[in-house]
């Protein structure tokens, strides 16, 4: 029985799209095939780039896909080895600060993707990133990114404190959109329920995405799609 | 035992929160308090405020809790009848089509709000506005805005269509950011998986969100917060 393990080397991208992308993109160890895919191109497709990346292909297990895919209907998973890429210090960063919420990181990975920014920091504890929950619903994203994990904000800065950065936070005084962004900045995002620490404050230059006073926040993952689009707005 | 019925006349407003929303803003019908909710401050605060609507307060009932709330931790319920209210035709306005998933629908509630969109327009088939779950997800801006459901774009366009259409989709040519919305505009936002149909090319003005190439479409309530986002800097 094949299960997803937080602590283990691998996780899964299920189904057809992400396993293509996996197959492609991540270090694949092995390929599972539904017996419910039929003999034909998609089968074909996938058998061949599983050859050519020199992946085993598995295709008599049903277990894997009930184990793994709960009540979807999943015709293939690539099994990969996670692993962390260190960030590019010449580029853009989006860096998230205790993000708990597996839904949210997948679609933030999907904007940051969407914006290019292929470089995301992750500041624990957070979501686990590999989970195959995050990697569907970053929609493939996942395996486009960089991507790497710092036990405290601290780490990162020691690191990366000498670029620009923003954290975006409601005590703010300095509104998005009256910011030019320097090359290469970091958009810094807090934990979905709490945001960032006061203490933030005093980090590089807080911005606040203006709302109505009828509404606390935003949802964390809109706030970071609104920072992500404005940032790629200036970059052209 | 208490449940949501999606073709009953009420629903329920989960937590201490949206009941306090739906008490101030909704018609309620009964007010429930859970016996794990302690003699204090907040549980009399509850029912001055229930005794002063005239609203009917049931705190014996445990099943109740346990049918509507599932696993998580609910204090007070609020039951509320579901009233569909005309938009504001002075207003501007946000049109989702066939919007089919609650957390989206409920996500896109809460960022019309915060950008100041008090009017929201739906295009059925759709998700049930009413299902506590997206009260839940609007975190309670739900309370906040006036919701009409339409039968299709036509019945709403026969209604509004003089006003600036503004489709979003992925084949449009006009960038957001670009336009300048004249007042009162209206937003218009298609299905999570299929976008608008190419028919609304001709609608309006359609807006395309730039995004890059290595994805096919943004998540659909980052798109809508984007879009209100902008609208929102013009309208100041």
């Amino acid at each position: 029985m094949l299960k997803y393990d937080k602590k283990g080397p691998t996780s899964f991208a299920l189904g057809l799209t992400l396993a293509f992308e996996a197959l492609e993109k991540a270090s694949c160890l092995r390929l599972y095939l539904s017996p419910d895919l039929a003999e034909g191109e998609t089968k074909s497709r996938l058998i061949a780039k599983a050859r050519e990346k020199g992946i085993m292909v598995i295709s008599n297990n049903n277990k894997v896909f009930a184990s793994l895919s709960g009540k979807e209907n999943v015709m293939a998973i690539a099994e990969f080895e996670k692993m962390e890429k260190a960030l590019d210090p010449g580029l853009d960063h989006c860096l998230l600060v205790n993000p708990m919420n597996m839904g949210n990181l997948g679609t933030i990975m999907r904007s940051c993707l969407a914006f290019g920014v292929t470089d995301l920091a992750l500041v624990e504890p957070c979501a686990d990133p590999f989970d195959p929950k995050v990697i569907r619903s970053s929609m493939g994203a996942f395996f486009s990114l960089r991507l790497t994990r710092y036990k405290d904000f601290e780490s990162y800065r020691s690191q990366f404190g000498e670029r620009a950065l923003y954290p975006f936070m409601l005590q703010a005084k300095t509104h998005l959109g009256e910011v030019d962004f320097p090359h290469p900045s970091t958009l810094v995002f807090g934990n979905e329920a709490k945001g960032l620490d006061p203490s933030f404050l005093e980090v590089g230059t807080p911005l606040l995405i203006k709302i109505s006073h009828s509404l606390d926040s935003l949802n964390l993952d809109n706030a970071a799609s609104i920072g992500l689009y404005e940032l790629s707005k200036q970059r052209g």
